[in-house]
């Protein structure tokens, strides 16, 4: 195991410095901090992390990675975190990382810098490899990544919920927008749900994927479009955002079908928009607030060093509406 | 005028002391630095403003004081400055104000302290005292505050482009549905060029405020409830949001009156939702984007002590869609 002084000798400083860089104390010009960086990367130096949290100046921030708070499901949890991780004495730095891993990177550097407390992470990114090995507060969302806690709702519950009552309404043809599942994100398992009940049933399905960018509003209409062009006798929809939802509201206006006489929708999350449209969206109900609630609970006691629960999956709930 | 020796004095400290709080430099522990910061608003204590920003240790953050970042509007305001203040190196901090005049006050208090380098204000709250007699970079957002550079679109075309266009429609009865006039924005423009236009033709208006919580959606079906109940000859309605506008749908819906047959209807703002609902939303634009660029410069043209233009008002533009 690499020590203190092996890293100080790499870097050609004193260990005094390098314990002012691991503890952010003191005026250490940027050269001198890179040079630190680098030599502890090198030798692959963990620092004692007790010995370390005990010393340390906390900045009382936490780093919330989403893919973009312009979406109104992340808004909305966004809104929330904010909210709680204000009583708790917090403020919040946000990062829209769309589909950019190096903006990610960068706040994991502040993590280790010191210059964030913790992470609450939901971004969409395909390759997570930066987070394997570290040793700090991270908290997912909606994703499991090694060993660090994650707060999800029950997709696999919600996919049952939305396809069950889409069958029970008399739907023989269903179709399914999801997102891109070649991202690993516990959302799959609504499309798991979804293809294992329709097989049950013998119900004709369609499962359409967006694009790795799946929150780019602009591909949902083509894609529909596109979907309804091809099986005309589709009578059901499965949406995996209330957004997604309100487009098939749309192109349903276009191909003139009655929603909910002609074809039933059922979207997910329930945002606050879902039910201004006319008619009102059935969704399935994510508990945004107490998932919220809940990802500062657990990142704040881990910046404390105190225990966590690892899996938070909380019920989600059907809210029948006009459209199914 | 106060020197740092009279703070130095008074806090029971030394000139050192007051100068590492000052520029965020050395340990400091809290207790102390509470003590700097009491002394030094005591004695109204302003510190050379130039020598400090040669010696202060960046933090590169800015801090973003919106009302909420669930909102639509705000949420796609917060993505674009999150995604140009990344451009230039910068971090953003979210701060939801809501009404919370403490809240607000907490990030101005970081920006004394340098935690943060500079903010975006576009929170609506009534009192600003506390940014009066403030040297700090700030720029406000769709509010004029004292000597701060602002960031606006041109509201009072805004509000004359959707009244004129509805008088050109046909429309005999206009209600104009406003945010609440008592907060000091520019916003309420609008209103001005909605009252003077209406009055200059001779057409009947009803204008109706939300309370001061303006972006607590449960309000707008009562207030629009209530309207179409009181007025049932109206034929025009001019919304404030787009939001408002989605609301005014649904409620024509449950009045049994046409859109845009028997009621025609024009939102602001031209979120992305706008062209989602059924019919699609006449709305005015605002061009997000280039006011979110132009936020971003300015305050960092602030932070590096560079001029910047005080008064930057965006034209806005007139979306004809389905709902005229």
């Amino acid at each position: 195991m690499p020590t203190i002084k092996d890293v100080a000798q790499k870097a050609g400083v004193t260990v005094t410095t390098v314990s002012r860089v691991l503890n952010n104390r003191g005026y250490i010009s940027e050269a001198t901090r890179q040079k630190v960086y680098q030599a502890m990367e090198e030798l692959h130096y963990q620092p004692n992390e007790i010995a370390r949290s005990l010393h340390r100046r906390k900045s009382n921030i936490i780093g919330v990675i989403i893919p973009t708070v312009a979406h109104p499901f992340f808004g909305e949890l966004t809104n929330f975190i904010e909210f709680y991780a204000y009583q708790q004495g917090y403020k919040i730095m946000v990062c829209n990382s769309h589909l950019n891993r190096d903006k990610e990177k960068e706040y994991i550097d502040m993590l280790k810098r010191n210059q964030v407390d913790g992470i609450i992470m939901g971004s969409h990114t395909l390759d997570v490899e930066e987070y394997h090995n570290l040793r700090y507060p991270i908290v997912t969302f909606d994703r499991k990544i090694g060993d660090f806690p994650y707060i999800a709702s029950n997709n696999y519950q919600g996919g049952t919920l939305a396809t069950n009552l889409l069958i029970s309404k008399g739907c023989k043809k269903i179709a399914h927008i999801c997102g891109n599942l070649t991202l690993d994100l516990l959302a799959n398992q609504r499309s798991e749900a979804f293809q294992e009940i329709t097989n049950q049933h013998g119900i004709e399905s369609v499962t359409v994927q967006t694009n790795m960018d799946v929150f780019d509003d602009d591909q949902y209409e083509s894609i529909l479009n596109q979907l309804f062009s091809e099986h005309g006798d589709i009578d059901g929809v499965f949406a995996t955002s209330d957004i997604i939802a309100a487009y098939a509201l749309k192109v349903c206006r276009l191909f003139k079908k009655e929603v909910p006489h002609d074809i039933k929708i059922v979207g997910y999350d329930d945002v606050k928009l879902a039910s201004i449209f006319v008619p009102q969206l059935t969704t399935i109900r994510q508990p945004l607030e107490d998932m919220a609630a809940l990802a500062v609970e657990v990142i704040v006691k881990q910046i404390n060093g105190e225990n966590t629960s690892l899996e938070n999956v909380f019920p989600v709930k059907l809210m029948e509406r006009q459209t199914t």
